[in-house]
Order: C-alpha cells, then sequence, then structure tokens
C-alpha cells in the first residue's frame, strides 16, 4: 500500500464526545485508520471498541458519523456522509448513509469521524453540538423537545447562522423508536437526507442529543491546491454527463425511473408483497412526477450534495406551485405508494414530508405500514387512516409506538407471518423472488433487507434469472463497501466500474497514495468481514440469513415465481 | 434399560391431527418413542421433525400435546400435561405444562401425543377436536370466536357433558398474540390451569383451532389393575403429606407462601424490577391471601389435578363471597402486585381473571405492564389504566396488540433499556441479582426466563451467594427435565429427590420397566441438548444466553447487588 508522503498534507482528525460527563477529544488520525473512512472506519470502530451485545440505546453503544476520503472536494456526488453504530432495528451493525451538506463541510472542516459516546442521562433536557472552525462545543437545545425536523432546522439556522448545515432527529429519534431516522440538510437547507436505515436516530435520542450544527465558515474546498485534483473533478463530471444514466435519466426522471422497470419486471411490491405488478403504476412511474414537477415549477433535477452532477433528486411542489418536500424517491414511491394502494403523488408527497418531520425511515414504515394494512389495522388505500397512522408516531401513541417499533414488531403484533423483512428490518422496493439478485442481498447484508448493500437492480443481467447471480452480488458488495468507505454515492458506479483508476488517480492527488483499486477491494473484503464478525458476537447466524419463509413458497403474481436461489448458493456471497 | 414385556398391557397411541386436510391418523408408539412422554417427547418430534427456522405461526409449526407416563393415574401430582411448539414468543423451542384433569383424562384414554399439523387455512371459521373412547372428531366452533375461555367452557361443556375438560385459547389467542396462553379446565371445569408461556394460545390459533374437548366416558384409571401402583400410590401421597412443604405450607398458603420470603431476601420484582422489597408486601402474601379466602368461603387448599395432595391451588372469592377465580398464584401476584404496585388482592385477582379470560400469560403480561408503566404508557399503582390495558388485549387495540406481543415487545416499542427479559420472554418473580442460581435458569433454559426451567428458590443454598450455584442449578435443571417429562409436578421435588426410587417403582409398576433414576437423568441430559440443539438450528449462540444488560450493572435496592456470577461461569450449566 501507498504511503502519506506524497500530495497535499492535510491533517484530519478523530474527534470523540463524551455525552455523559461532557468531554470533547480531538486526536489525529489513530494508528490503524489511516486509510479508513465513512463505512470501512465505522465498522472497525464497532468491532474493536463495543460489545456487540450491548442494548442499542445504552451509553455503552457509540454513534459514529465518518464522512469519506474526498468529503470537502466537489468531485461529483462523492460528499456522501456514513453514520453507524449498533441497530435499535436489527441488533446487528448498522451503516447508513446520506446526501445533503454535512460530509462536505466536514472534510473542509477536517473531520474524519465524530464518535459520540455514553449518553447525558438527563432526560429533561436535550442537548445540541456546534462544529466550526474553532472546535466543537455544547449547546442547550431543550427548547426544541418534541419539534420536527423542519422547525428544529429552521430554528437552528435562525440561531446559528442560515449557512449552517443541520443534522438532526425528530419526535420519533428522542421517543427511542427502533425506525427513527437522522435527517441532514440539503443545499437549501431542508432537513430531507436521511440517515435513513436501522434507528440510528433512537442512537442520536438516546444520547440526549437533538441536533448538530455545523458551520464551514473559513474552510476552503479540500482540493484548492491540487490541479490534478481539479483536473480528476471535471474529468469525472464529464464522464458522468456524458453516460446515459447518470447524464440523462437520473437528471431527468430521478430514482423514479426504476418503477416502471421494476414494474414491468413484475417485482414491485404492491400491497405488502401480495404482487409484483401495481395496476396504477403509471400514476406512480417516473415519467409521471416529471410532469407534476415541472407543471408545478419544481425542479426535477436537483444536486443533494455539492458538485454532483448526476442531480437524481427532486424539489416536489404541491398544487399551488408552492415547495412541499424535497426529494420524493424511487423507494419512498413504492413502499407508500403501490406497497399501500396509493397512487396519488401529493399523498405519497405528504406521507413523506410527514416522516421527514417526525424523523422515521420512509422505507421501514412504508413496509409497516403495508404489514398493518395486511393485518387489517390499517386499510390498504385509505390515505386518511395511514396518514394519521404516521401521525400518531409523532404523537407517541400506541398505534404509533408500533409503527415506530418496524415492520417486524407490527407482525409480530399483528400474528403475521407475511413480513417483508430480513433481520428484522424491512425490504426496500424489489421483490426477491422477480429481482432474484436483490434477494441475495436482503437475506445475506450484514445490514439486514438494504437493497443499498448491493443494489442488484443494476445488474447487467436477467433480474429473473436465478442462475449465476451470486459472484455478481459479490462483486456489488464489495464494490458498494469501496463506495461506502469513501463517500461516494453508489449511483456513480455504473461510470466508476468501467474506469476505477479515477479513484486511484484521485486518492493519490488528495492524499499522496500509491493504493490500486485491487487493494481497495481488499479492504473492502475486510471490512465485510469486520461487520459479519460484530453480528456473530452479537448472535447472528446462518438461521438469520433467511428471506421470509413466505417468499420460498407463495407464487407473486403475475409471474408465479418463488425465491428460487438456493439457500447454500445464497450464503456463498461472501466467500472472498 | 428395562423392556416393555412386564407389568400391565396397556397400549398407548400418538394421534396426529393435519388441520390442513382434516386427516386424523392413530398410531402405536412409534420407534424411537417408547420411553419418551412429555416434555421429553415434545423435544424430540421438534427436533427431528420441524424446520428450526420456520415461523412459529405457519402451517409448518405442530402443536403437541403429551402427558407423561403417570397420566391417568392417581399418583399425587403427577398428572401434568405437557404442550410444545417453536414458540412465537421466543423464536425458540418451547414446552410449557399445567395442571388440571386434561392429562389424566388422555392418559385413561391410552393417547400420549396429540400432534396438530398444518392449518385450517379458512380464518373465517374456527374448528373443535372432540377426544373420547371412539376417537377424534372435528366439531365446527366458529360461534365461538372471540369468546373468552370462561364462557367458551362453559358453553361446551353444555354442549358435550358436564365433565368433559375443555383445552381453549381465548381472543389473544385467535389473534395469535405472542402472550397468549392455553387455558385448561380444571376439577370444578374452571379454564384456570394454563400453558401459559410462550405463546402457544398463539400456535393454536394459527392452525384455526379454538379448543380440545376431551370426554373420558367408560375409562378407568391406569393403575385400577396394579396392587403394586396402588400401594405406590398411597406411599407417596403420604410422604407428601408428612413433609412440612408439602404437607403443612402448600396446602394453607399456596404457591403465595413464597411472597414473603423472596421480599425478605431483598429479590422480589417492584415496580418493574427497580426494586427487591415491597413496602406493601405484606398485603400481598400469602398469610394475607389465606386470610381472605377463609374469610370468604373459598378454598385456600385446592387440587388442580386429580390425586393431588399438596393442593397447592386455591379458589378465590369476591368481597361477596362469590366463587371469582382459582387459583391465584405467587408469580401472578408478583408481577401483577408489587411488579405494578397494585396491593388490593382483588385488583390482583381482578386481572388475573381478565388474562384467564382473554387467554395471555399473567406473568408476561405482567412484566409487559411492568415495562409499559416504565415507559409512561401507563402509570404504577393505577389498577384502572391498567385494566383497561388488558381489556384492550381483548378488543386487539393497539395497546393490546402491544401488550399481548410481550414485555420484549413493548420494551422495544418505547425504547426503554430496562426490560427484564431474556430470548425475548419476561423474567419470572425473582430478581436475578438476589436470588443468583435463578439468573442461571434464566439466562440459559432454552426455554428463556422461566423459573420452571430449574426453580433455583427452592435451593437449600444461600440464594445472595453467587458461589457454588451453577452445579447446583444444573442439577435442578436435568431433575426438573424429568419430572416435566413423566407429567410428575416439580413441586413434588422436595419429596421426590430424596425418594428416587419411587419414580422407579412406578415406572416398573406401570409399564414394567426396569430403569433406574440415574437411566432417567441421562434421558433427561438427552432431552435438554435435543432442545439446545433446536435453538442452535434456529438461530440462538450464547449471545442469547444473558440477563439484560442492567442486571449486571444496576444495584438492586434494598441490597444494593447485581447479578455477579460470572458469564463463563453461568455458561456451564449444562456441561455434562
Amino acid at each position: 500500500m501507498g504511503t502519506h508522503s506524497e500530495g497535499i498534507d492535510i491533517n484530519q482528525v478523530h474527534i470523540t464526545v463524551d455525552m455523559t460527563d461532557r468531554t470533547i477529544e480531538e486526536t489525529p488520525v489513530p494508528a490503524g485508520y489511516e486509510y479508513l473512512s465513512g463505512r470501512g472506519l465505522i465498522s472497525k470502530t464497532l468491532l474493536d471498541e463495543v460489545d456487540p451485545t450491548c442494548h442499542p440505546l445504552s451509553p455503552a453503544n457509540p454513534l459514529i458519523f465518518a464522512p469519506g476520503m474526498f468529503a470537502g472536494t466537489y468531485l461529483s456526488s462523492c460528499n456522501r456522509l456514513s453514520a453507524g453504530a449498533k441497530s435499535p432495528l436489527t441488533g446487528g451493525i448498522k451503516e447508513s448513509n446520506s446526501g445533503g451538506v454535512a460530509a462536505f463541510m466536514l472534510g473542509k472542516l477536517g473531520i474524519r469521524a465524530l464518535k459520540l459516546t455514553g449518553a447525558s442521562g438527563d432526560t429533561d433536557k436535550l442537548a445540541g453540538l456546534r462544529i466550526s472552525k474553532e472546535g466543537v462545543s455544547f449547546e442547550d437545545l431543550t427548547e426544541l423537545k418534541g419539534k420536527g425536523t423542519y422547525e428544529t432546522t429552521a430554528l437552528l439556522r435562525k440561531r446559528f447562522g442560515e449557512k449552517t448545515c443541520i443534522i438532526s432527529i425528530g419526535s420519533a429519534g428522542e421517543m427511542l423508536m427502533a425506525a427513527a431516522c437522522i435527517g441532514v440538510t440539503d443545499m437549501e437547507g431542508e432537513p430531507c437526507r436521511n440517515l435513513g436505515r436501522g434507528g440510528l436516530g433512537a442512537v442520536m435520542g438516546s444520547k440526549g442529543l437533538k441536533a448538530i450544527i455545523i458551520d464551514d465558515t473559513g474552510t476552503e474546498p479540500l482540493s484548492k491546491h491540487s490541479g490534478e485534483a481539479k483536473t480528476i473533478i471535471k474529468e469525472f463530471a464529464k464522464m458522468l454527463r456524458e453516460h446515459p444514466v447518470t447524464g440523462e435519466m437520473f437528471p431527468k426522471f430521478g430514482t423514479a425511473m426504476t418503477l416502471l422497470n421494476v414494474n414491468g419486471l413484475g417485482g414491485l411490491p404492491t400491497r405488502n408483497f401480495t404482487s409484483g405488478r401495481y395496476e396504477k403504476a403509471e400514476e406512480i412511474g417516473g415519467p409521471r412526477l416529471y410532469e407534476i414537477i415541472t407543471e408545478r415549477g419544481g425542479m426535477p433535477a436537483h444536486a443533494c450534495m455539492p458538485g454532483c452532477v448526476i442531480r437524481c433528486s427532486n424539489k416536489y411542489s404541491d398544487k399551488a406551485g408552492r415547495h412541499m418536500v424535497g426529494s420524493i424517491d424511487f423507494e419512498t414511491i413504492c413502499l407508500m405508494g403501490s406497497n399501500l394502494d396509493l397512487s396519488d403523488y401529493d399523498q405519497i408527497a405528504e406521507l413523506n414530508l410527514r416522516c421527514n418531520d417526525i424523523g422515521i425511515d420512509t422505507i421501514e414504515t412504508g413496509v409497516a405500514l403495508g404489514v398493518l394494512c395486511e393485518a387489517g389495522a390499517l386499510r390498504f388505500g385509505d390515505f386518511e387512516g395511514i396518514l394519521s397512522a404516521v401521525e400518531a408516531v409523532g404523537k407517541g401513541e400506541p398505534l404509533g409506538r408500533l409503527l415506530g417499533a418496524g415492520a417486524a414488531a407490527c407482525g409480530k403484533a399483528y400474528g403475521l407471518t407475511r413480513v417483508p423483512v430480513v433481520k428484522n428490518q424491512g425490504m426496500a422496493a424489489y421483490d426477491p423472488r422477480v429481482v432474484k439478485g436483490m434477494g441475495v442481498t436482503y437475506a445475506m447484508s450484514p445490514m439486514g433487507a438494504d437493497h443499498t448493500a448491493g443494489n442488484a437492480i443494476t445488474l447487467e443481467a436477467e433480474h429473473t434469472d436465478p442462475e449465476g447471480k451470486v459472484p455478481l452480488v459479490r462483486g456489488l458488495h464489495v464494490n458498494t463497501v469501496v463506495y461506502d468507505s469513501l463517500g461516494v454515492c453508489i449511483f456513480t458506479g455504473r461510470v466508476m466500474n468501467s474506469n476505477p483508476h479515477f479513484l486511484e488517480r484521485m486518492l493519490k492527488a488528495l492524499w499522496g497514495w500509491e493504493i490500486t483499486i485491487e487493494e481497495l477491494r481488499h479492504m473492502a473484503e475486510e471490512a465485510l468481514n469486520r461487520e459479519l464478525e460484530f453480528n456473530r458476537r452479537a448472535g447472528f447466524t446462518s438461521a438469520h440469513d433467511r428471506l421470509p419463509g413466505f417468499m420460498y413458497t407463495e407464487k407473486l403474481p403475475p409471474s408465479g415465481m418463488t425465491y428460487d436461489i438456493p439457500v447454500d448458493e445464497t450464503e456463498k456471497v461472501y466467500d472472498f
């Protein structure tokens, strides 16, 4: 592996904030962590420092924020923020990542890791952390108790500056719900980029922390003084712009472009995964979304983080043309649309906004709502009933507590056998009986049923064919960990995969590393092994590496398919 | 091991009822099952025939009823009925056993195992099974939908005969709740003997089965023609009567006699296990119960099954002297009393009756209610609020669904770290920080936190001393499996342990076996190993063999003790 001696000399730090005694420690990057950022850093910290059997909401579980190696540069789509902890939802390791401006700012501030340990213990109060060039300080945010992320963000930006980035939790996180997420502001200051999955918002809530305010005043992009870095940034942006998917499809239809394809395959979760095709799919497809947004003067193409040319994000306006919520994405459209038999974009947008504000994961909540509909506690297609269940989350009412605990909890409470979860985490918007590669990802990922762990819909292969999927998915998982560990958006994969040397060149230009893509992939395998080991110690076995039983036997209409990649073949995905 | 050639020749059968296609198969005791009954039989059936990763509420999970070897005789306290399945509560193996008249009748009918497989699939209907000398038949019980066990029992006894035994579920079982139990009638026809723990009522509900009606008309006690058996029955009854605990304490104070002792030790769960001593313990102690029952003309000493001379059971009357509920037992008194800060016996009796009728386990429900009180969803001491939460179970309202899903589910929904469960099952009425041996049982039993798996309060040792407990608890667990596998009540232990040859003599007299107590213990170890293996395959590891984290660190007032038997020592309990 290369050395640290060449390139630009930028010192980066790890910051540890002990929430129990309110101490703040800033150290240079510790030995063993030189080459680690993002997801790779998180897995090492958790495996080395955390008791995997601890209660996820106890002070023993840290919450780690880690931008990637390119954070603070304008390299397109490479400013994602990772967060991680033991998951209150799955009980296993969890890394979740999001766009927004947080990682860009943290990178510029030279912060490679922000680790929160302990817990305030004073449940009457709420704390904030303010991070700037001057360092980290505690703020009293008790007055924000129970407030949604939108009001929280507005108040904090008013108090600390309209250009600050706000990382915050809503009432769901404060109430320690296992489906609670963490909101991150985008370039317009909307708290709509979510560290969504696995209940990290509850971990933040358990520490008595309402928000982190990041102020990057007086900092400069990391790549400012490197001509080579600037060249690469331009080249990479050009390649992304020229690719038909990242340059044309994503900016026009956003992630919603996937919907009609998946529906066509017959793998679009509909009415709690009882069908793979939604009869009203056109009404919630990518073209319809583009039409509504452009008609109303919203933004169909929007960059969720500085420098991103893919701009898969959007800003949705209401009927009166006023900004309503951004961004409406495929997973939400499906799981709160076809999965609940809701086909009105305004209704989906309303649910999306309420989830963002309350601070719960739209994927987990969409799956959980589907389970409650099948159980008879709600009704498919009944928008008002479904909305009031979401509002019950914010109010902490019993039905909301159940919903906030996630799909598996809802399934257990209602005695349902058809619960689309793995490791207690709800599935994303691809039925694995048809998108077979996604079944491998859902079943095997240490993260639970998480499509982003190995987004098999991007495979250029016949999705419905069980043959030969496992090696392809293995490659996806490894590449994904490379990206997640560097803060690179997986949507760059189409371009990055065929030009892996960009990563090598950029790491050399920025950090002086002589590192090859093979070495990066090897490090990714090591990171995956750390995640798997954490889960083993937490009590996971191969018995948990299973799709829910009904997916092996119940034929999904209209294709009539079951998940038919054999268990022993599926289990080979991590044989590297 | 002895042969089957001596003694009385009574043919016994295994009956398998396929609920899917309504076939009934009766076979002689299969090869390999000759010496198995009760809990031992259940573990073999489940390990041999069931996919441990199946959904507990799916047709793949059978429900097995198995009386013990002495069922159908008048041997005191030896007519317990075991039931078993994969548990909807823990996800592991589950055997639960109860008194009542079912095992006595099944024994007389020559039925060693009743196995229900599949599921009716027709959720609009409810079935019943009628068992008599003529065989097994299906009955349509759809009209009983949603009815409590008391009304169900009354209607069925009216229809099928006032002397029939009724095994039934309430609405909780029909609604597939993980805390649902199965009610069994006692000698007075009250459905108050419960197959309580682990959600077996939900498994019964998942099969579309509301009740089993047993009619023993025309049968005779198994021991009728054996002079030797009759002699042993008399001798054993005499010894039980002459022992101070089984002959004096139990008939007078019932299981409630334990309460003041445990409170004195400082191990009585109080307000969700935040204290080990209840300031109002006298009001819910054994003497007070005896006083109330005798004042009102109830029965302080009552046999829950034919022939039992211990008579630890009771019948509780209301203020007007009318029979109200039987039997009020220690676990319920503590977990619905001190654990909820309720000290009025009439209130505890009312909760007990409602739980029996709705068909939920009073232990699990008491623990869950304590969790909800600590979480702020209910209030300690608020009887009306607590009662309405229990009623919400029967109505299937959201709070009731949560409560019916058990203590761990409630803890998860409310983000609590102080949740007294192991393997998702609520602890019984002994805080393991003080009654250390019970901590070994809770942590290690394949059944989850189940005091009856190794009732360490019966150890004649200093309960608060961590030293030397593990070998003693090991012996308890093995002896318990011997008893559970023969249908013998563990309360006979005090006499049986010092006279193990009674079992040998009785097995010889009844079945012609030349079997030693050492062989029985060896078989019990084999049964335990089967249970552990089932759980391993279901996904359990040593990470699940842990008390909740807070019990290792939080000092229990007033003793200030934590659970301090080291984990690696605790784990040795099954090193046989």
